[in-house]
């Protein structure tokens, strides 16, 4: 049976160019970067070749570029970096944020931070609910770029200047803005360059790079969480992945030359989808039009459906669709959190389904996973009737 | 020039078979482990069976395996956890720790943990300076198997017990034993099995695994530090690295079935190079022969010829050593403070190499290496004097 994959955002199917330059890197470079040998040297000039290109597809310069394990990680070493060093201040986030980022409110509860959860309709957070949430003893203020459920598209430039411009109205200290980009690579057009933010989270896996792989960008050098060998100008220790980096930084340079045609092709993609679900009696399409979404996401909800049970029906068939995150969908209580959080009754929230695509998704699988959906929902439809 | 490579502690070159278990995992199973989609499940399923591979080969459960980023990870995962949770007891470690595990004795500080750190003549821990250094409020004793400087090999069943039978004539509290086994990977025999140990660290690029890629065993589930997407029954979040695992258990697999093969090599290429580079005036065995290394280590010196100018004149030959650690090689402080704490003179140490080697590294390449040093060493002996 084909494997039509509609769980993009979910992670993405690595590139035949990515995993060429994986394999290659591992075979040429496999030296240790922090070797003094010639070998190591070499390597050591693949990483940093990588790291400019991968700054560069990011908008920034080489020196603000960490290379972690992955997304998680990436916050992690912000989140937890804070603990330790700064004062206990408060701190604010959207209540729909990923796991990655809401499960540290009980240790941010526990240092003493006061924890300001942010209304996030649909995914959404508003720039006039941050500057009300924003306090004289703010430190911390974790957004996201693209929702990772409902694909919602951040205003980051108004959410920005409502933090420096409380700020500078307030004479306040500097507010550290942390910022979750994973989803936003590849799909959505994103820099650095334009964004007054002081750390950013990115997943290589999830613009057809290699697993295991991710960066921090960091305005300013933070605190390790992890000590080590001294790796990465001292912010995260071990050994580098360079063949995970190497391949990273190919995914980055694909996507970039491909922009374009990629966000074109999205559109078509999701206009077929959108217009034949929509007129599917018993779908709901749970994105409206007036926001901005990423084109290559799409929220629906089939219930009285169970989205489970959709899911099965349609994994039958060789479509691959989630319910909400794949980080949630082991933990339904995580997904049930941030759906309640988005504003969407519990009843819609059964039936959920995310379906997302990527470059490589033809017209004809879209048309017929519309089609898939349209006779599972008529059938299931006629049996709770 | 022919890359005739000599570092195999710093970081193995992988094997063919780990590469095209890397490259397939990528291509075949992308999906998201954490997806409940028919290609979800299947890596999912790749997932627990490269789980299980990789506990058989150490000598444990599959549900005692966290995988992770590395052995950094690894460690930072026990020791920041221990911080959080564990009362403020006394920390035992020996004084030529790696830098990921040495590296936290500030961070047990600021906690109000008392440090004691064990002296290491040539990187050996011995049980009864352990023993004497036990306290009824001792907490945590960190062990390394194989030293990354020395190959040191150290007598883990007695060191182990002189824990455990402290902790029953004091009737005190049971002591968390952690061990980074990072070195011992391929190259010396290693089983979890009769170990009383609550937890231990793995890399698989030590041997011939891919980077990036590494797991912690634990005795029981520890406090994660980094929270996510409750991944790893909730030990690390984030999106597993999967054609990562199934590409360690590929190396762990190979390394386990040709164990005694390798033994046998790593002695014959160590033979040759012992033989040969004892009898060169200028070159100091820094290994003794009444201890336990592992054969694939050797620990010279060229003193007073500098190691950084010896390194670099191999290097130009196309040899590939190391001064010491890699992690250590571009911070000559922490190198210092290694062979400082290993009782190795000053002078010794200034002219230190690490000569290191895999089950691939031929007898011949091994007989030219040395052919080289005594080469270099004599033309430079001329030069000096």
């Amino acid at each position: 049976m084909q494997n039509r994959y509609f769980d993009w955002a979910a992670t993405a199917p690595p590139l035949a160019a990515v995993r060429e330059t994986v394999d290659r890197c591992a075979a040429d470079y496999y030296a240790n970067p922090s070797s003094r040998h010639h070998q190591g040297r070499e390597a050591s000039a693949v990483l940093e070749e990588s790291r400019c290109q991968v700054a560069s597809a990011l908008g920034c310069d080489a020196q603000n570029i960490t290379f972690t394990s992955g997304g998680t990680e990436s916050n992690s070493l912000v989140l937890a970096s804070l603990f330790w060093k700064k004062r206990k201040g408060s701190v604010v986030l959207s209540s729909a944020e990923h796991a990655s980022v809401y499960g540290f409110i009980p240790f941010f509860r526990e240092i003493g931070c006061e924890v300001i959860t942010l209304p996030a309709p649909l995914g959404f957070v508003s720039p006039d609910e941050l500057s009300r949430a924003l306090r004289k003893e703010t430190s911390l203020v974790c957004l996201n770029a693209v929702h990772n459920v409902s694909g919602a598209v951040q205003d980051l430039p108004a959410l920005v200047s409502a933090v420096r411009d409380y700020e500078q109205q307030r004479s306040a200290p500097r507010i550290h803005v942390h910022l979750d980009a994973v989803q936003a690579l590849g799909k959505v057009p994103f820099s650095l360059k334009t964004l007054d933010i002081d750390s950013a989270s990115f997943s290589a896996h999830k613009c057809s790079g290699p697993r295991g792989i991710g960066a921090l960008y960091s305005r300013n050098p933070a605190s390790p969480i992890s000590s080590g060998g001294g790796q990465e100008s001292g912010m995260r220790g071990g050994t580098e992945n360079l063949p995970g980096i190497a391949g990273f930084a190919a995914a980055l340079d694909y996507m970039t030359d491909h922009c374009h045609d990629h966000a074109r092709h999205f559109e078509e993609v999701r206009s077929v989808l959108i217009d034949a679900l929509s007129c599917i009696p018993g779908i709901v399409m749970l994105q409206n039009r007036e926001s901005s979404f990423a084109p290559s996401i799409l929220l629906i909800s089939v219930s009285p459906i169970p989205s489970e049970v959709m899911i099965r029906l349609l994994s039958d068939r060789g479509f691959s669709v989630s319910a909400g995150s794949a980080c949630s969908s082991k933990s339904s209580k995580k997904l049930e959190r941030v759906l309640e959080a988005m504003g969407i009754s519990s009843e819609a929230a059964a039936g959920v389904l995310r379906i997302s695509f990527g470059h490589s998704t033809s017209i004809q699988d879209a048309a017929l996973l519309a089609e898939a959906l349209r006779e599972e929902v008529q059938k299931l439809k006629g049996m709770l009737a």
